[in-house]
C-alpha cells in the first residue's frame, strides 16, 4: 500500500469529482477476488444524499464482483495513467490480477472493500441501490455514494484546479483516445 | 433559422458526441410550447441501437414538456455558448421563451419535433424509453436515440478535432463554471 495524500470531500460536493465528465476506473473486490476496468458511462444521479449511475457490461468479471459485494468504487484517473486507463477497459481481470499487471498500487477505502487506486485524484466509494430490471435490461447500476476523496492538489473546497498537467482528468472518446481537462471557463 | 453545415452521425457512432462527458442542452418542445435546459447529468448508455440516459428535474419546465411528448433533443455545446448555457441552466422557461431571451437560433430535426440549437456543434435526437418508475424515483430518463449530428469542423468520421479553440465542448463543474475540452491523449 502507498500512502497518498488525500482528503474528505463533504458528501453533498461528491458529485463535483465526475459532473464534469471524466472517465472513471471501476474497482471492486469480493471475498480474495478484485478487479478494475474503465468506464466512461458514468454520471451523478442527485446531489444529497449523492447518488451516480453507471453502465457496467454482463459479460465483464467486475460485473460478478459488484453484483456479488453490492458495492464498488469510482477512481478517477490522471493523465499519467491514461496508458492504464485504456488497459483496463481493454483486458478482463478474469484470467489475471490487472493490478498487477497494470502496475495499480491501491489503498483500503473507509466503507467498501472495493480497492481504491493510487495514482487518481478523486474517489467515490458506492454502494448499489438494488434495481435488478435495469441491470438486466440496460447493464445499468445505480448506487448511493457512501464516502468521496480527492488529491487536494487538483481538488480543494469543491473545486478543481489542474495546476500540473500531468494531474489533469481525463475524457474518453473512443479506443484509447482521450481529451485531457482543458481550461476554465467562468460563464 | 439559420443555416449550419452539419452531417450525419452514423447511428452506432452517436455515442462518441457524448462519450468524452460534455454538458449538454436539452430541448423540448410540445404543441406550441418549447424550452431549453442545460444538463450535465447525461451519458451514453448503448453502441447500437445507441441509447442514453439523462437526469431531468421534476421541478422543471423541460420536464413536462419532454413527458407530454415523449421525446427531446441533446445539443452539444461550445465554448461560445458557455454563457448563454449557464443562462439555460439557471433560468425556468415557463414564464419567458428562452430561446428568445438567451438569442439562441435553432433548426428542425429530422425525427423529433424538438428544435435543435445553432452554434452547438453535436445534436442526438432521442425519443424516450418509457420507465415511469426511473423517472419517478430519480428523475432519470433513457432515450433512444433516432438520428444524430455534428459540425464537421470539429467532428468528422467519428472522431473530435478541436481545431478552434472557440468551438470546443464544454465540461460543467459547478455554478457556471466549466472546463473547455483539453488536449488529445493518445494512450
Amino acid at each position: 500500500m502507498i500512502d497518498q495524500t488525500r482528503v474528505d470531500v463533504p458528501l453533498p460536493k461528491a458529485y463535483r469529482l465526475l459532473n464534469h465528465g471524466p472517465v472513471t476506473l471501476v474497482s471492486s473486490a469480493w471475498r480474495e477476488q478484485r478487479n478494475v476496468m474503465a468506464a466512461a458511462w458514468v454520471m451523478p444521479l442527485d446531489f444529497d444524499p449523492p447518488k451516480v449511475a453507471v453502465v457496467i457490461d454482463k459479460n465483464t468479471y467486475t460485473r460478478e464482483l459488484v453484483e456479488a459485494s453490492g458495492e464498488f468504487a469510482l477512481n478517477v484517473p490522471t493523465r499519467r495513467l491514461a496508458q492504464a486507463t485504456h488497459a483496463a477497459g481493454s483486458c478482463s481481470g478474469r484470467e489475471h490480477d490487472k493490478f498487477t499487471e497494470l502496475r495499480l498500487a491501491s489503498f483500503s477505502g473507509r466503507a467498501v472493500a472495493a480497492p481504491l487506486l493510487c495514482e487518481c485524484v478523486g474517489w467515490l466509494e458506492c454502494r448499489i441501490i438494488p434495481e435488478p430490471a435495469l441491470a438486466t435490461r440496460y447493464d445499468l447500476f445505480l448506487a448511493e455514494v457512501l464516502a468521496a476523496w480527492a488529491d487536494p492538489r487538483v481538488f480543494r473546497e469543491g473545486r478543481w484546479n489542474f495546476c500540473d498537467e500531468n494531474l489533469r482528468t481525463l475524457h474518453h472518446v473512443a479506443g484509447g483516445f482521450f481529451f485531457a481537462t482543458g481550461e476554465p471557463v467562468d460563464a
